[in-house]
């Protein structure tokens, strides 16, 4: 632990949401302190956190007070203004890095990164005018999918094509911004590799989840997914071997889709991810911890898993539903301090512990 | 959940240490905010909270601008000043209550209210004069150890006597407080329950852990503890006996002694107790939620133990030995963010995971 963070070292992290939130919480856990640099007002990682900034991602003198004022940064989002992104770098660490956050940022970069190292994608094709988006149905077909390449996330900046037809509406959905069309996929169930590279370069990963979305927005995480052995094995390389060609320093979410002819990258997530929550009541170190670890420079911890578990998110209205879910047996709750629920907005998640 | 308290409530916690810190992250964990009042400069509960006062107890501005911005008060130590707690209570609601308090900050007081209930302490005398000591000690005898009625926790405000001729040094460690001399017990090892008690009056108790001491501080505590099942079943009774008696509200720890006639109850805390820190990683719902539960009227959680844990604290230098806990497999650490090791300081604790 040479490189790594004296105790009491304060952490920075960009975004104030429910994951930003949960790496403060896990930094304590470790001794350190953190400082949320969040534009909203009142964000969930606030109740939990040392100091909070609330200022924009263009506001220079506040980036550099924050940056001042931490030992190393990191992220909840993966949007992140170049710009800022420019400004915090030559002051401070930031982890995990700018390559990382280029290719997961832009769609095209990331499938033509991940192709490059040999994993398979779902076919995709760049689309900017209504000629492209032609000609990339005529080799894709349908049913696709055309989404932005930049933001968007849970269903959002996405439309769906069941005929050409569909493809004049669909572009105006993408409201002028460059996208990508995306064949669809047949794939038996998704899983999702929670893995972790720590500054030494020594990769460890989480027993893949199995996921389930409804609307567009992850339902269910399930431990363990149904997953061969060597599928198991296939999913843990490949992971492996996306860190590892990014120098990745911190935790990564890799979503596959299961497939008779093998694993697909679906996407990856430069940060912790919701399908990695269960790890909080299934794993001694937990993925928020563990990123903490990595970006601090601690050795990574033992994910292995103890415990099955069920994760399931709590969605809008779904926050009706705690003084039942409070009262049921194994069920640990996971709420996220937010005042109001809207439609689509993650208010919390519950972790089924289905013990020895 | 008719009485709970609002998701988003402010919980206002007497003091800043390790217990009101590890509450405030339960708190969140279930919507919360928190707003901590310690005297000292940087509280590890301040980490993690969402407010703080710096105040001494009979700042009676600090301590009126603090109940009125919170919608419950509760407590991580016992020692908090009689006036100060009337002047909070006249606000808002102090839960566990002022008579669990008064109780728990005098031994004579605990002793007498346990021994009302029929349940068996160790033999013990009040204490001012050296007079009232050699009168003790003719009952009593040696090996017995006097104790301030008042405040001194591992191992303060003690002194062991080995024969009469004890008596005077004793004494004089006392410092002209009032004392009790307690007989020695012949006890094969001290477990603990971890027992809580709802806003409705449901009781829950953790499964009793077994606790190790090392010069008067706890050491370890191993779950399972070394137990019958008769004695798992009075360990429980007993602690829900003294629970209802004081129609407590929140979580309690019990530490009891084993001994070939019975179970001895050693002392009690109307707080989280140290000996409870293992639920954070062998329950769903770990002593801190548990707490946080009943002081804001909430369901009691399922403390259902899915596997073996043995906690060991971090004292004073053993800080140094992080490095090694960090990569040691199965071991989850808790540290507390203070800045200055001191001997005898907890600066954190692990625990240690047996799964299936």
């Amino acid at each position: 632990m040479n490189e790594a963070l004296p105790l009491g070292a304060m952490i920075g992290i960009l975004g104030g949401g429910q994951l930003g939130r949960m790496l403060s919480v896990a930094a304590a856990r470790l001794g350190f302190r953190t400082h949320i640099y969040e534009p909203s007002a009142n964000p969930p990682a606030a109740h939990v956190a040392d100091r909070l900034t609330t200022a924009s991602y263009d506001d220079a003198e506040a980036l550099r007070a924050f940056a001042q004022s931490v030992d190393v940064i990191t992220y909840e989002f993966e949007n992140i203004p170049t710009a800022a992104l420019d400004l915090l770098e030559s002051l401070r660490p930031i982890r995990p890095n700018r390559r990382a956050l280029a290719v997961s940022q832009e769609r095209i970069a990331e499938k033509d990164f991940l192709t490059s190292l040999g994993l398979t994608t779902a076919p995709y094709a760049a689309v900017t005018t209504l000629e492209d988006l032609h000609t990339a149905l005529a080799r894709i077909g349908t049913p696709s999918i055309l989404k932005t390449c930049r933001l968007g996330y849970d269903g959002k900046g996405q439309a769906r094509l069941h005929s050409p037809a569909d493809a004049e509406s669909a572009l105006a959905q993408m409201d002028g911004a460059p996208a990508v069309l995306e064949g669809f996929v047949s794939f038996t169930h998704e899983v999702s590799v929670i893995a972790a590279r720590g500054l030494d370069g020594s990769v460890a990963c989480y027993d893949p989840g199995e996921n389930v979305h409804r609307d567009g927005i992850l339902h269910t995480t399930t431990l363990p997914a149904k997953l061969t052995n060597a599928q198991r094995t296939d999913a843990v390389l490949l992971a492996a071997r996306i860190l590892n060609a990014l120098e990745y320093v911190g935790v990564m979410g890799v979503e596959l889709f299961v497939t008779p002819q093998g694993l697909l990258v679906n996407e990856i997530a430069p940060r912790v991810h919701n399908s990695g929550h269960w790890t909080q009541n299934g794993c001694a170190v937990d993925q928020f911890e563990q990123h903490i670890r990595a970006v601090t420079g601690w050795p990574l911890g033992d994910g292995s898993r103890f415990a099955d578990v069920v994760m399931e998110n709590l969605i809008g209205d779904d926050i009706a539903r705690i003084p039942a879910l409070a009262r049921e047996k194994n069920a640990a709750l996971h709420l996220y301090g937010k005042s109001e629920a809207r439609p689509g907005r993650k208010m919390g998640h519950v972790n089924r512990i289905i013990g020895r």
